[in-house]
């Protein structure tokens, strides 16, 4: 990174650090909460100060939500996948998704938030919002077919159903926890969340007998 | 009514007409997007005009809580209360509600997105958000003690937990159906939630004994 002239690098963590800000910002009042005004006003900058960083409005939310999936990545994906792939990883992933709904967390989500307040509009924003949710529900998506791939989860289990029933309980968890204020709300979320995941689970593989049932899903799947 | 001077009547009469399209555009925009110049201009009104009905943003955006409020009233509650208590109940609740979120209702839920808007934010709306939203839950866990109390569902069931897993249900068919705009949500919100009650059902009561459940559970209670 030596090679980057020294301007530029202000320029970057100048950049790095408006973005900052419009996280919070946008984690309390919304994506379409988060003005130009607002930001300059936080950061002791001028209006068209933070204007040089981001072309629009537009631009700037675009980038705040790249921030949050990379947050996402950093704190739930990643370290999930260094888990046995299958129920040890799909665990790992709602384990570590729910803990960042929590009031202790000050940002709350901004895909869930933002899923309301783009619902009924179109757009640039809306489409992005709406792919990195899509690319999400298809990570949790695979890891409930790598379940069911392991015997660990029953053959005739719909992953999309699974993943819209995790979604459920993770949207739950966000809303008794955040604004109905109800303590408790992890715990409930995640006692659903293994009741849920039991009914769905292969009773042979309970036995220990994974491979067996393993071999026997991929003759099902041949023959279908 | 005929005691009612005429220019009273068409006092009310415009505010009805002013609260209706205040609800559908809280219902697009959420109510933080309501304001008094948006709702001048859709009723090709002057802000007095609009002022005149209501004291000032907020009571205007307390009359649309009410106003949604007595709709869930009308179109849920009312017509569910009909149907015997306990599961029949529960039954109808549930699907009533989950028909208002489909994208064919025009008006999303106020009260999902509104809990993304005010969750963390104080004052009078986000209070009288918040009691709504509470009572609602309360009506819900009384459907689910009935039920209990009926022996449809096992004595151990925890009403709160029950309730946390409908809404989350509902939460995920307003953000599958209006958000990410998946077709099937309903479908995938009934499914759960038939399978959700079928896990916490009374195994004794399939077998058509409930009288009998129901006296055993008594006892329980007086015994714990």
């Amino acid at each position: 990174m030596e090679t980057i002239p020294r301007i530029t690098r202000k320029g970057e963590q100048t950049r790095a650090a408006i973005l900052d800000v419009a996280l919070s910002l946008a984690g309390r009042d919304g994506l379409e909460g988060l003005t130009i005004g607002l930001l300059a006003d936080r950061l002791n900058m001028s209006k068209s100060g933070v204007f040089a960083h981001f072309g629009s409005r537009e631009e700037l939310q675009i980038a705040v939500l790249k921030l949050y999936r990379l947050q996402l990545e950093q704190e739930v994906i990643k370290p999930s996948m260094k888990e046995a792939s299958g129920l040890p990883r799909l665990y790992a992933m709602f384990e570590r998704w729910a803990r960042l709904m929590t009031p202790e967390n000050p940002i709350g989500c901004i895909c869930i938030s933002g899923a309301t307040e783009y619902d009924d509009r179109s757009g640039p924003l809306r489409d992005a919002l709406a792919a990195m949710v899509r690319s999400w529900q298809e990570i949790l998506v695979r890891c409930v077919e790598e379940s069911i791939e392991a015997g660990q989860l029953r053959a005739a289990t719909d992953p999309q159903q699974v993943v819209f029933e995790i979604y459920g309980l993770i949207l739950a968890l966000h809303h008794d926890a955040r604004f109905v204020r109800r303590p408790g709300s992890v715990d409930r979320a995640q006692a659903a969340f293994y009741r849920m995941i039991d009914s769905y689970r292969n009773p042979l593989a309970r036995a220990g007998i994974q491979r067996v049932v393993k071999a026997a899903n991929k003759t099902i799947k041949k023959t279908v």
